[in-house]
Protein backbone atom coordinates (compact mmCIF):
# COMPACT_ATOMS: atom_id res chain seq x y z
CA UNK A 1 0.00 0.00 0.00
CA UNK A 2 3.13 2.04 0.14
CA UNK A 3 3.22 5.29 -2.37
CA UNK A 4 6.52 4.97 -4.12
CA UNK A 5 5.89 4.49 -7.76
CA UNK A 6 5.28 7.54 -9.86
CA UNK A 7 2.22 6.70 -11.19
CA UNK A 8 -0.64 6.97 -8.59
CA UNK A 9 -2.47 3.72 -9.00
CA UNK A 10 -5.97 4.04 -10.98
CA UNK A 11 -8.83 5.95 -8.81
CA UNK A 12 -6.41 6.82 -6.15
CA UNK A 13 -7.47 10.13 -4.57
CA UNK A 14 -5.71 13.22 -5.84
CA UNK A 15 -3.66 15.57 -3.65
CA UNK A 16 -5.48 18.92 -4.33
CA UNK A 17 -8.59 16.96 -3.61
CA UNK A 18 -7.09 14.83 -0.48
CA UNK A 19 -6.10 18.38 1.05
CA UNK A 20 -9.80 20.20 0.47
CA UNK A 21 -11.79 17.44 1.64
CA UNK A 22 -10.07 15.75 4.72
CA UNK A 23 -12.25 16.27 7.61
CA UNK A 24 -11.62 15.64 11.31
CA UNK A 25 -13.25 12.41 11.89
CA UNK A 26 -14.21 11.49 15.71
CA UNK A 27 -16.82 8.30 15.04
CA UNK A 28 -14.93 5.31 13.80
CA UNK A 29 -16.04 1.49 13.30
CA UNK A 30 -14.87 -1.55 15.11
CA UNK A 31 -12.69 -2.71 11.92
CA UNK A 32 -8.90 -2.59 13.20
CA UNK A 33 -6.43 -0.71 11.55
CA UNK A 34 -3.94 -2.72 10.42
CA UNK A 35 0.07 -3.15 10.44
CA UNK A 36 0.07 -2.62 6.92
CA UNK A 37 -2.18 0.67 6.79
CA UNK A 38 -0.35 2.12 9.71
CA UNK A 39 3.43 1.39 8.07
CA UNK A 40 1.59 2.97 5.36
CA UNK A 41 0.41 6.15 7.44
CA UNK A 42 3.69 6.25 9.60
CA UNK A 43 5.93 6.14 6.47
CA UNK A 44 4.10 8.98 4.90
CA UNK A 45 3.64 11.02 7.87
CA UNK A 46 7.64 11.01 8.14
CA UNK A 47 8.06 11.93 4.76
CA UNK A 48 7.05 15.55 6.10
CA UNK A 49 9.43 18.75 6.11
CA UNK A 50 11.69 19.19 9.64
CA UNK A 51 13.97 22.04 10.90
CA UNK A 52 17.22 20.76 9.09
CA UNK A 53 15.56 18.14 7.97
CA UNK A 54 16.40 17.11 12.14
CA UNK A 55 13.30 14.45 11.80
CA UNK A 56 12.58 14.73 15.48
CA UNK A 57 9.43 13.56 15.63
CA UNK A 58 8.53 10.61 17.30
CA UNK A 59 5.28 8.77 16.34
CA UNK A 60 3.93 6.26 19.74
CA UNK A 61 1.66 3.99 18.68
CA UNK A 62 -1.20 2.79 20.87
CA UNK A 63 -3.16 -0.35 19.93
CA UNK A 64 -4.06 -3.49 22.01
CA UNK A 65 -0.80 -3.70 24.07
CA UNK A 66 -0.47 -3.35 28.15
CA UNK A 67 0.80 -0.52 28.73
CA UNK A 68 -1.81 0.79 25.40
CA UNK A 69 -4.47 -0.64 27.40
CA UNK A 70 -3.64 1.63 30.27
CA UNK A 71 -2.76 4.93 28.02
CA UNK A 72 -6.06 4.52 26.88
CA UNK A 73 -7.76 4.90 30.14
CA UNK A 74 -5.80 7.78 30.70
CA UNK A 75 -6.68 9.25 27.16
CA UNK A 76 -10.37 8.70 28.01
CA UNK A 77 -10.29 10.30 31.42
CA UNK A 78 -8.44 13.45 29.80
CA UNK A 79 -11.48 13.13 27.32
CA UNK A 80 -14.12 13.61 30.02
CA UNK A 81 -11.91 16.70 31.73
CA UNK A 82 -11.27 18.31 28.08
CA UNK A 83 -14.96 17.97 27.19
CA UNK A 84 -16.59 18.64 30.71
CA UNK A 85 -14.60 22.01 30.79
CA UNK A 86 -15.06 22.94 27.48
CA UNK A 87 -18.87 22.50 27.49
CA UNK A 88 -19.13 25.23 30.07
CA UNK A 89 -16.80 27.65 29.09
CA UNK A 90 -18.07 27.63 25.39
CA UNK A 91 -22.11 27.29 26.25
CA UNK A 92 -22.71 24.34 24.34
CA UNK A 93 -25.62 23.62 26.70
CA UNK A 94 -27.58 27.34 26.50
CA UNK A 95 -28.72 29.42 23.47
CA UNK A 96 -28.75 27.24 20.28
CA UNK A 97 -27.50 24.51 21.91
CA UNK A 98 -30.51 23.56 23.51
CA UNK A 99 -32.36 23.31 20.18
CA UNK A 100 -31.26 19.90 19.11
CA UNK A 101 -31.24 20.67 15.48
CA UNK A 102 -28.79 23.38 15.70
CA UNK A 103 -25.25 22.60 14.47
CA UNK A 104 -24.11 23.60 18.29
CA UNK A 105 -26.06 20.77 19.20
CA UNK A 106 -24.88 18.52 16.20
CA UNK A 107 -21.36 19.15 17.65
CA UNK A 108 -22.28 18.58 21.31
CA UNK A 109 -23.40 15.33 20.31
CA UNK A 110 -20.49 13.97 18.47
CA UNK A 111 -18.05 15.05 21.16
CA UNK A 112 -19.80 13.38 23.87
CA UNK A 113 -19.84 10.74 21.57
CA UNK A 114 -15.83 11.09 21.54
CA UNK A 115 -15.29 11.22 24.68
CA UNK A 116 -17.33 8.08 25.33
CA UNK A 117 -15.70 5.92 22.99
CA UNK A 118 -11.90 7.81 22.77
CA UNK A 119 -10.37 4.71 24.48
CA UNK A 120 -12.07 2.27 21.98
CA UNK A 121 -10.39 4.14 18.98
CA UNK A 122 -8.70 1.57 16.90
CA UNK A 123 -5.40 3.88 17.08
CA UNK A 124 -4.28 6.41 19.09
CA UNK A 125 -1.26 8.25 17.94
CA UNK A 126 1.04 10.30 20.58
CA UNK A 127 2.93 12.61 18.16
CA UNK A 128 6.39 13.56 19.97
CA UNK A 129 9.35 15.90 19.62
CA UNK A 130 12.62 14.96 20.80
CA UNK A 131 14.27 18.73 21.61
CA UNK A 132 17.29 19.95 21.19
CA UNK A 133 16.53 23.35 22.38
CA UNK A 134 14.63 24.72 25.14
CA UNK A 135 10.59 24.82 23.97
CA UNK A 136 9.07 27.53 21.76
CA UNK A 137 6.01 28.20 20.14
CA UNK A 138 7.85 27.98 16.74
CA UNK A 139 9.02 24.53 17.52
CA UNK A 140 5.82 22.39 16.07
CA UNK A 141 7.17 23.09 12.81
CA UNK A 142 8.79 20.09 12.82
CA UNK A 143 6.03 17.88 13.95
CA UNK A 144 3.08 19.77 12.82
CA UNK A 145 3.82 18.94 9.10
CA UNK A 146 4.04 15.58 9.72
CA UNK A 147 0.61 15.03 11.74
CA UNK A 148 -1.00 16.53 8.77
CA UNK A 149 0.97 14.39 6.44
CA UNK A 150 -0.56 11.29 8.60
CA UNK A 151 -4.00 12.54 8.50
CA UNK A 152 -3.95 12.73 4.81
CA UNK A 153 -2.18 9.50 4.32
CA UNK A 154 -4.93 7.86 6.44
CA UNK A 155 -7.67 9.45 4.20
CA UNK A 156 -6.12 8.40 1.06
CA UNK A 157 -6.24 4.61 2.05
CA UNK A 158 -10.33 4.85 3.40
CA UNK A 159 -9.39 5.67 7.12
CA UNK A 160 -9.78 9.22 8.85
CA UNK A 161 -8.58 10.99 12.37
CA UNK A 162 -8.28 13.72 14.39
CA UNK A 163 -5.39 15.93 15.74
CA UNK A 164 -6.16 16.70 19.43
CA UNK A 165 -4.12 18.02 22.69
CA UNK A 166 -5.65 15.54 25.26
CA UNK A 167 -2.78 14.18 26.42
CA UNK A 168 -2.30 17.59 28.24
CA UNK A 169 -4.73 16.46 30.93
CA UNK A 170 -2.93 13.61 31.74
CA UNK A 171 0.86 14.02 30.58
CA UNK A 172 2.60 13.06 33.93
CA UNK A 173 0.66 9.78 34.00
CA UNK A 174 0.95 9.02 30.14
CA UNK A 175 4.49 9.37 30.55
CA UNK A 176 5.24 7.46 33.13
CA UNK A 177 3.12 4.38 31.59
CA UNK A 178 5.39 4.40 28.80
CA UNK A 179 8.56 5.63 28.99
CA UNK A 180 8.58 8.80 27.42
CA UNK A 181 11.54 11.18 28.47
CA UNK A 182 11.17 14.29 30.61
CA UNK A 183 13.34 16.08 27.28
CA UNK A 184 10.65 14.69 24.78
CA UNK A 185 7.33 17.22 24.19
CA UNK A 186 4.40 15.32 23.73
CA UNK A 187 2.28 17.47 21.01
CA UNK A 188 -0.37 15.59 19.59
CA UNK A 189 -2.80 13.11 20.43
CA UNK A 190 -4.27 11.40 17.05
CA UNK A 191 -7.20 8.87 17.18
CA UNK A 192 -7.78 6.99 13.52
CA UNK A 193 -9.95 4.40 12.43
CA UNK A 194 -12.27 3.91 9.70
CA UNK A 195 -15.01 6.39 9.66
CA UNK A 196 -18.54 5.88 10.49
CA UNK A 197 -19.56 8.30 7.75
CA UNK A 198 -17.58 9.87 5.41
CA UNK A 199 -15.05 12.81 4.36
CA UNK A 200 -15.67 15.33 2.34
CA UNK A 201 -15.55 19.22 1.84
CA UNK A 202 -14.41 21.10 4.80
CA UNK A 203 -16.13 24.54 5.64
CA UNK A 204 -13.91 27.30 6.86
CA UNK A 205 -13.92 31.10 6.90
CA UNK A 206 -14.22 33.14 3.53
CA UNK A 207 -10.61 33.52 2.05
CA UNK A 208 -10.20 37.10 1.84
CA UNK A 209 -10.54 36.97 6.04
CA UNK A 210 -7.52 34.44 6.43
CA UNK A 211 -4.91 35.98 3.24
CA UNK A 212 -3.13 39.23 2.69
CA UNK A 213 -1.13 40.34 0.58
CA UNK A 214 1.56 43.03 1.38
CA UNK A 215 0.24 44.22 4.79
CA UNK A 216 -1.60 42.63 7.43
CA UNK A 217 -5.58 42.71 6.98
CA UNK A 218 -4.97 43.92 3.18
CA UNK A 219 -7.32 41.52 1.34
CA UNK A 220 -6.24 41.18 -2.26
CA UNK A 221 -7.71 40.69 -5.05
CA UNK A 222 -7.25 37.28 -5.99
CA UNK A 223 -8.76 35.82 -2.77
CA UNK A 224 -11.51 34.43 -4.02
CA UNK A 225 -13.69 31.12 -3.05
CA UNK A 226 -14.02 28.65 -5.98
CA UNK A 227 -17.92 27.98 -6.45
CA UNK A 228 -19.33 25.67 -3.97
CA UNK A 229 -17.24 26.37 -1.47
CA UNK A 230 -18.76 25.58 1.92
CA UNK A 231 -18.45 28.59 4.74
CA UNK A 232 -18.08 28.42 8.79
CA UNK A 233 -17.56 30.77 11.44
CA UNK A 234 -14.31 30.23 13.40
CA UNK A 235 -14.14 28.20 16.33
CA UNK A 236 -16.93 26.95 18.94
CA UNK A 237 -20.49 27.49 17.41
CA UNK A 238 -22.20 30.64 18.79
CA UNK A 239 -24.80 30.91 21.21
CA UNK B 1 -7.30 25.44 -10.80
CA UNK B 2 -9.68 24.74 -7.77
CA UNK B 3 -10.14 21.47 -6.42
CA UNK B 4 -13.58 21.48 -5.45
CA UNK B 5 -14.74 18.35 -7.68
CA UNK B 6 -15.15 15.00 -6.89
CA UNK B 7 -13.09 13.89 -9.62
CA UNK B 8 -9.51 14.43 -9.82
CA UNK B 9 -8.58 15.84 -13.29
CA UNK B 10 -6.46 13.51 -15.05
CA UNK B 11 -2.69 13.22 -14.50
CA UNK B 12 -2.78 14.60 -11.23
CA UNK B 13 -0.64 13.74 -8.87
CA UNK B 14 -1.98 11.21 -6.25
CA UNK B 15 -2.26 12.27 -2.65
CA UNK B 16 0.21 9.08 -1.47
CA UNK B 17 2.69 10.34 -3.70
CA UNK B 18 2.46 13.70 -3.20
CA UNK B 19 3.34 13.26 -0.12
CA UNK B 20 6.09 10.93 -0.82
CA UNK B 21 7.33 13.35 -3.01
CA UNK B 22 7.34 17.13 -1.66
CA UNK B 23 10.70 18.07 -1.25
CA UNK B 24 12.07 21.19 -0.03
CA UNK B 25 12.64 24.03 -2.94
CA UNK B 26 15.18 26.63 -2.47
CA UNK B 27 15.65 27.32 -6.29
CA UNK B 28 13.49 29.05 -8.13
CA UNK B 29 12.95 29.94 -11.90
CA UNK B 30 12.23 33.98 -12.43
CA UNK B 31 8.38 33.01 -13.94
CA UNK B 32 6.10 35.00 -11.50
CA UNK B 33 3.32 32.67 -9.44
CA UNK B 34 0.27 33.98 -10.85
CA UNK B 35 -3.11 35.20 -9.34
CA UNK B 36 -4.67 31.74 -9.93
CA UNK B 37 -1.89 29.72 -8.39
CA UNK B 38 -2.21 31.74 -5.23
CA UNK B 39 -5.73 31.90 -4.82
CA UNK B 40 -5.31 27.76 -5.60
CA UNK B 41 -2.45 27.59 -2.95
CA UNK B 42 -4.00 29.43 -0.20
CA UNK B 43 -7.12 28.30 -0.66
CA UNK B 44 -5.88 24.68 -0.02
CA UNK B 45 -3.83 25.47 3.31
CA UNK B 46 -6.81 27.17 4.93
CA UNK B 47 -8.57 23.85 4.60
CA UNK B 48 -6.34 22.51 7.02
CA UNK B 49 -7.60 21.63 10.37
CA UNK B 50 -6.68 23.75 13.49
CA UNK B 51 -8.03 23.49 17.02
CA UNK B 52 -12.11 23.87 17.44
CA UNK B 53 -11.70 25.17 14.11
CA UNK B 54 -11.40 28.56 15.19
CA UNK B 55 -9.19 28.97 11.96
CA UNK B 56 -6.35 31.39 13.76
CA UNK B 57 -3.64 31.05 10.95
CA UNK B 58 -3.65 33.85 8.19
CA UNK B 59 -1.15 34.06 5.40
CA UNK B 60 0.59 37.48 4.56
CA UNK B 61 1.61 37.12 1.09
CA UNK B 62 4.43 39.26 -0.36
CA UNK B 63 5.21 40.02 -4.34
CA UNK B 64 5.93 43.04 -5.91
CA UNK B 65 4.13 45.54 -3.71
CA UNK B 66 5.66 49.01 -1.68
CA UNK B 67 6.02 46.99 1.71
CA UNK B 68 6.26 43.54 0.26
CA UNK B 69 9.80 45.48 -1.18
CA UNK B 70 10.34 46.60 2.02
CA UNK B 71 9.70 43.49 4.23
CA UNK B 72 12.13 41.12 1.33
CA UNK B 73 15.33 43.49 1.54
CA UNK B 74 14.60 42.41 5.60
CA UNK B 75 14.16 39.27 5.11
CA UNK B 76 17.34 39.10 3.05
CA UNK B 77 19.36 40.55 5.80
CA UNK B 78 17.66 37.95 8.26
CA UNK B 79 18.75 34.88 5.37
CA UNK B 80 22.40 36.46 5.70
CA UNK B 81 22.49 36.04 9.54
CA UNK B 82 21.11 32.84 9.55
CA UNK B 83 23.18 30.90 6.91
CA UNK B 84 26.64 32.67 8.24
CA UNK B 85 25.52 31.41 11.92
CA UNK B 86 24.60 28.20 10.32
CA UNK B 87 27.43 27.59 8.46
CA UNK B 88 29.85 28.34 11.39
CA UNK B 89 27.79 26.33 14.07
CA UNK B 90 27.26 23.06 11.99
CA UNK B 91 30.76 23.35 10.24
CA UNK B 92 30.19 23.71 6.60
CA UNK B 93 33.25 24.64 5.97
CA UNK B 94 35.61 22.12 7.86
CA UNK B 95 35.64 18.11 7.86
CA UNK B 96 33.74 16.57 4.71
CA UNK B 97 32.54 20.40 3.91
CA UNK B 98 36.04 21.14 2.31
CA UNK B 99 35.40 18.39 -0.60
CA UNK B 100 33.03 19.73 -3.05
CA UNK B 101 31.46 16.60 -4.15
CA UNK B 102 30.11 16.19 -0.55
CA UNK B 103 26.63 15.79 0.87
CA UNK B 104 28.07 18.75 2.51
CA UNK B 105 29.72 21.37 0.51
CA UNK B 106 26.38 20.73 -1.94
CA UNK B 107 24.02 21.59 1.30
CA UNK B 108 26.55 24.53 1.64
CA UNK B 109 26.28 25.78 -1.87
CA UNK B 110 21.89 25.37 -1.93
CA UNK B 111 22.01 27.36 1.55
CA UNK B 112 24.56 30.10 0.17
CA UNK B 113 22.30 30.30 -3.21
CA UNK B 114 19.36 30.87 -0.84
CA UNK B 115 20.45 33.04 0.81
CA UNK B 116 21.93 35.44 -1.66
CA UNK B 117 18.76 35.10 -3.77
CA UNK B 118 15.86 34.76 -1.28
CA UNK B 119 15.04 38.28 -2.00
CA UNK B 120 14.09 37.15 -5.34
CA UNK B 121 11.75 34.08 -4.54
CA UNK B 122 8.54 35.05 -6.64
CA UNK B 123 6.41 34.71 -3.62
CA UNK B 124 7.38 34.57 0.22
CA UNK B 125 4.33 34.00 2.56
CA UNK B 126 4.17 34.46 6.33
CA UNK B 127 2.27 32.40 7.77
CA UNK B 128 0.80 34.22 11.22
CA UNK B 129 -1.37 32.88 14.19
CA UNK B 130 -3.85 34.93 15.54
CA UNK B 131 -3.74 34.11 19.60
CA UNK B 132 -6.51 33.97 21.99
CA UNK B 133 -4.24 32.47 24.73
CA UNK B 134 -0.34 32.78 25.90
CA UNK B 135 1.85 31.22 23.48
CA UNK B 136 2.93 27.54 23.96
CA UNK B 137 4.54 24.65 22.48
CA UNK B 138 1.63 23.56 21.01
CA UNK B 139 -0.10 26.06 19.72
CA UNK B 140 1.91 25.97 16.65
CA UNK B 141 -0.68 22.64 15.60
CA UNK B 142 -3.39 25.71 14.60
CA UNK B 143 -0.87 26.78 11.72
CA UNK B 144 1.37 24.08 10.90
CA UNK B 145 -0.65 21.85 8.99
CA UNK B 146 -1.72 24.60 7.12
CA UNK B 147 2.03 25.70 6.24
CA UNK B 148 2.28 22.20 5.07
CA UNK B 149 -1.20 21.77 2.69
CA UNK B 150 -0.28 24.98 1.22
CA UNK B 151 3.44 23.37 0.37
CA UNK B 152 1.68 20.04 -0.62
CA UNK B 153 -0.56 22.25 -3.16
CA UNK B 154 1.83 24.08 -4.21
CA UNK B 155 3.79 20.95 -5.49
CA UNK B 156 0.28 19.74 -7.24
CA UNK B 157 0.58 22.77 -9.56
CA UNK B 158 4.07 22.48 -10.37
CA UNK B 159 5.32 24.69 -7.75
CA UNK B 160 7.56 24.06 -4.60
CA UNK B 161 8.39 25.88 -1.40
CA UNK B 162 10.60 25.60 1.88
CA UNK B 163 9.43 26.56 5.04
CA UNK B 164 12.27 28.31 6.91
CA UNK B 165 11.96 30.49 10.25
CA UNK B 166 13.53 33.35 8.84
CA UNK B 167 11.65 36.42 10.17
CA UNK B 168 12.72 35.29 13.79
CA UNK B 169 15.99 37.27 12.88
CA UNK B 170 14.04 40.37 12.06
CA UNK B 171 10.93 40.13 13.37
CA UNK B 172 10.24 43.68 15.48
CA UNK B 173 11.07 45.34 11.47
CA UNK B 174 9.22 42.97 9.82
CA UNK B 175 5.87 44.02 12.38
CA UNK B 176 6.61 47.36 11.80
CA UNK B 177 6.58 46.88 7.84
CA UNK B 178 3.83 45.21 7.28
CA UNK B 179 1.73 46.19 10.50
CA UNK B 180 1.74 43.21 12.23
CA UNK B 181 -0.29 43.39 15.32
CA UNK B 182 1.61 42.29 19.20
CA UNK B 183 -0.77 39.78 19.34
CA UNK B 184 -0.11 37.63 16.24
CA UNK B 185 2.78 35.48 16.12
CA UNK B 186 4.48 34.76 13.00
CA UNK B 187 5.16 31.22 12.78
CA UNK B 188 7.07 30.76 9.26
CA UNK B 189 8.79 32.34 6.37
CA UNK B 190 7.66 30.56 3.38
CA UNK B 191 9.29 31.19 -0.29
CA UNK B 192 7.51 29.66 -2.90
CA UNK B 193 7.99 29.43 -6.88
CA UNK B 194 8.48 27.32 -10.09
CA UNK B 195 11.53 24.90 -8.74
CA UNK B 196 14.44 24.71 -11.13
CA UNK B 197 14.97 20.93 -11.31
CA UNK B 198 12.27 19.06 -9.32
CA UNK B 199 10.45 16.85 -6.63
CA UNK B 200 10.81 13.46 -6.21
CA UNK B 201 11.45 10.88 -2.90
CA UNK B 202 12.80 12.39 -0.03
CA UNK B 203 15.16 11.21 2.21
CA UNK B 204 14.29 10.22 5.55
CA UNK B 205 15.87 7.93 8.76
CA UNK B 206 14.48 4.54 8.83
CA UNK B 207 11.36 4.35 10.31
CA UNK B 208 12.15 2.34 13.17
CA UNK B 209 14.01 4.82 14.24
CA UNK B 210 10.85 7.21 14.23
CA UNK B 211 8.00 4.97 14.97
CA UNK B 212 7.58 3.07 18.23
CA UNK B 213 4.28 1.03 19.90
CA UNK B 214 3.18 0.51 23.12
CA UNK B 215 5.82 2.51 24.71
CA UNK B 216 8.98 4.82 24.09
CA UNK B 217 11.91 3.29 21.73
CA UNK B 218 9.96 0.11 20.96
CA UNK B 219 10.10 -0.34 16.94
CA UNK B 220 6.88 -1.98 15.77
CA UNK B 221 7.94 -5.28 13.53
CA UNK B 222 5.52 -3.48 11.06
CA UNK B 223 7.38 -0.26 10.94
CA UNK B 224 9.07 -1.30 7.22
CA UNK B 225 10.01 1.19 5.01
CA UNK B 226 8.62 0.03 1.41
CA UNK B 227 11.11 -1.02 -1.03
CA UNK B 228 12.79 2.30 -3.15
CA UNK B 229 12.76 3.96 -0.08
CA UNK B 230 16.08 6.86 0.14
CA UNK B 231 17.23 7.43 3.50
CA UNK B 232 19.55 9.95 5.51
CA UNK B 233 21.15 10.92 8.78
CA UNK B 234 18.93 13.44 10.94
CA UNK B 235 20.00 17.14 10.78
CA UNK B 236 22.95 19.33 8.75
CA UNK B 237 25.53 16.90 7.30
CA UNK B 238 27.96 15.31 9.85
CA UNK B 239 31.72 16.76 9.54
Amino acid sequence: MHATGTTPPAGELGLLEGLATTRAIRRYTDRPVTDDELATIMWAATRAPSGSNRQPFRFLVLRDGDRARRARALIARAAEQMWGAKREADGYRSGSGTDPASPKARMARTMQHYTDHVAEAPVIVLACLVRHRPPTPLEGASVYPACQNLLLAARAIGLGGVLTQLHTFVEDDLRHVLDIPPSVGIHATITVGQPVGGHGPVRRRPLPELVFEDGWGASPAWAIDPPGTRFTQAGPPPG
